[in-house]
């Protein structure tokens, strides 16, 4: 199904005057007729924001570990029917979704933020308040986002709005790290698969917009042999010598400045003691690019090098019975895209930024929003708001100051994307 | 001084039967007539074995972790001081001396275990016995060389043999690992200096015997700077990449076969996340040969490959103001050396070991007696008897089946060393 644009409808509607800008539009009449509730809408989620933060802060108290969501998920599926949203369930992952139904044959818009945050088990995750400043691990990310869908169901509900499109409010599982974006994946594999035509982040803070996914693919590398003694077992192929001349390899890779493609192996280990030949040796390996192609072509070259190592390793102790092996691992991947600077969504989602005065700034990034956007489904992550330090730190900050204009982002985009009757 | 040689004696002492093979030398007949003591004293340092070995327990259920010695060291004082020695003493740096003076300008024979394990601290040294096996962390490396030690002193004593040359019976500090040797360098570089003309280390078990020390140089390599994130900082010099340049240098190092050179590196590590570039790599390295010419030609270019690969990596981003730099850090040093298979404390050896039936087996190894062979003075490294296995391991086991002759031939080596009077 091609998704029905109603972005028009929200730029019609965040006009100053409206009057002065009205196309000649059965849809943009239509919304006008609407423009006092959208107001009232808007006028709730900033009167409200108190109440936003405060939510904000309860959902952040409830640690949610990498892969251990659920006391989170069942918080904010309690929260979820609170707000008025119907159906709301926790699927076979752990994502947490909440419907408000919308017209047959109309937009399905999927606006979601994430639940997991970066920290382990047993972190001190209480929120401390100083003025505007809140400080507490996943405050912002993405505790702030989690926040703001809750906030923008009561507003569509305080204002008695009824969208052309069904909204479909998600708390997604997986989104960081070796989460490897495993809640979003299953929505458009199994459990939204097909349905979605729009798909809106709410992650971090600011005024942050991503159109452009940067993709990424993860390995862990390892080189093995039966190890030894340095001086005794001399003339064997050594396992972390096998791994330099991975690296030196890796590091000599040429890739073009635009499409940015980034490549990085960050973590080396190997070997337990100075005096002995390791029995492994091993490194985590990072390549990023919006463009698929490009990171595909990295990704091969990758390959290769790290199985030229090898043979280069083992051919220069040709006497040597040792012959090394090599694991690779592949730990992450998390599909590339781009969309047009003028894509429907974008413009949306800057023109509701206009009328509240916001300047969003583009930036490419890894998100919830990598799997729709390589999917080709329009797609954005947005910030929610306030403006958020430290993220993926124990000193995170959020500071709530103006924040409500986030809350008044969100509602707006999804508005227009998802059209009023 | 020219070290004199009293090696006839011992193997004149010790073929079968004696009158067979008498030399035309008044050394040897001079031998003779104290050949009985000898005699006798070989076969005290046999029926007194289970005291021996008793001995060796009982130091090895005192701890001597690496740097911490010194209650083993009180402990050996006192033991030293029961079997007779002189002047018994522990130097500055924690070495144990005791003294069997000889004559005046006759040689100066120091004869010595190491105190020092490679266990740290609170490692259970208890040591338990299956029939004739022991199990505990040193028994054998080298508890059973410090054993032998106060055996011979009190063989020699219960003899009444008096010797030539003095003989210096000692327990040495750091031998393994980080210990560098420290204790038997203070010997020659100090405490010692000038006086020693023989150097036997009776380290660990069976009848291994080094003549060619294994001189060894260790490195810890570190390349360093600002770290980032593995996208959004792309195009800066990356420490774990340059540390994998150096590798892939050192791993294309070219050795010759004779004299034997080696090198390895044993450890790498660097790096947190796999999605920073790293703040800094480091690897150790280590490099022996017993010929010093040849480690130093091998070291030499170890450095240029350590500074070639941080410069590949900085010239391979040319735009960025980020400059990787390196610290290189000698973290071991042991001198190497080699000495004639036919040198005579080689043939005394050898002597000693034929007529107990020993077959004494020629490695090259790492030990105590690197020092005084760098030095040119006349050294070996000798097994202590009975059969060790998992030397550095908590498993180590040593078998007291016929360890007598262990304590025999050291005797044997020593009075062929000093000189019977």
């Amino acid at each position: 199904m091609r998704p029905t644009l109603h972005a028009a409808l929200a730029a019609a509607l965040l006009a100053t005057p409206v009057a002065a800008q009205i196309p000649d539009d059965a849809r943009v009449r239509q919304a006008l007729a609407y423009a006092a509730r959208v107001r009232q809408a808007l006028a709730y989620a900033a009167r409200t924001e108190p109440r936003t933060i405060d939510e904000q802060v309860a959902i952040c108290e409830i640690e949610a570990p990498p892969f251990k969501e659920a006391r989170r998920a069942a918080d904010f599926r309690r929260r979820m029917e609170a707000a008025g949203l119907r159906n709301v369930r926790i699927d076979s992952v752990g994502n947490v979704i909440g419907e408000r139904p919308g017209e047959p044959g109309q937009p399905v818009i999927v606006v979601s933020g994430h639940l997991d945050t970066v920290f382990p088990e047993g972190t001190d995750v209480r929120v401390r308040r100083e003025g505007t400043l809140l400080r507490g691990p996943g405050i912002g990310d993405d505790c702030r986002g989690l926040a703001v869908l809750l906030a923008v169901a009561r507003a569509l509900d305080d204002a008695q709005i009824r969208t052309r499109g069904t909204v479909l409010f998600v708390g997604t599982v997986g989104e960081e790290g070796a989460g490897n974006l495993r809640g979003v994946r299953h929505l458009f594999e199994t459990e939204l698969r097909g349905r979605v035509t729009h798909f809106i982040s709410v992650d971090d803070t600011g005024f942050e917009m991503t159109k452009d996914a940067v993709g990424s693919y993860r390995y862990r590398v390892a080189y093995k042999g039966p190890g030894g003694h340095s001086y005794s077992d001399f003339g064997v192929p050594n396992p972390v010598h096998a791994l330099g001349r991975a690296i030196a390899r890796i590091a000599d890779l040429q890739v073009p400045a635009e499409p940015k493609v980034t490549f990085s192996v960050g973590v080396v280990e190997g070997g337990t003691s100075v005096n002995a030949i390791a029995a492994e040796a091993s490194m985590l390996v990072d390549m990023r690019s919006v463009a698929p192609a490009a990171l595909d072509s990295l990704d091969r070259r990758f390959h290769a090098a790290v199985r030229q190592a090898l043979d280069d390793e083992n051919a220069r102790w040709p006497a040597s019975p040792v012959r090394l092996t090599v694991d690779v691992e592949r730990t992450g991947t998390r599909p590339a895209g781009t969309q047009p600077a003028d894509a429907p969504i974008v413009r949306a989602a800057l023109a509701a930024g206009r009328r509240l005065g916001i300047e969003p700034h583009l930036t490419p990034s890894s998100t919830d929003a990598n799997i729709p956007i390589s999917l080709g489904i329009p797609s954005l992550t947005i910030g929610a708001g306030g403006k958020g330090e430290g993220a993926h730190s124990l000193a995170e900050t959020w500071d709530s100051q103006g924040s409500e204009k986030g809350t008044q982002w969100v509602l707006l985009l999804v508005l227009g994307l998802a059209g009023v009757r």
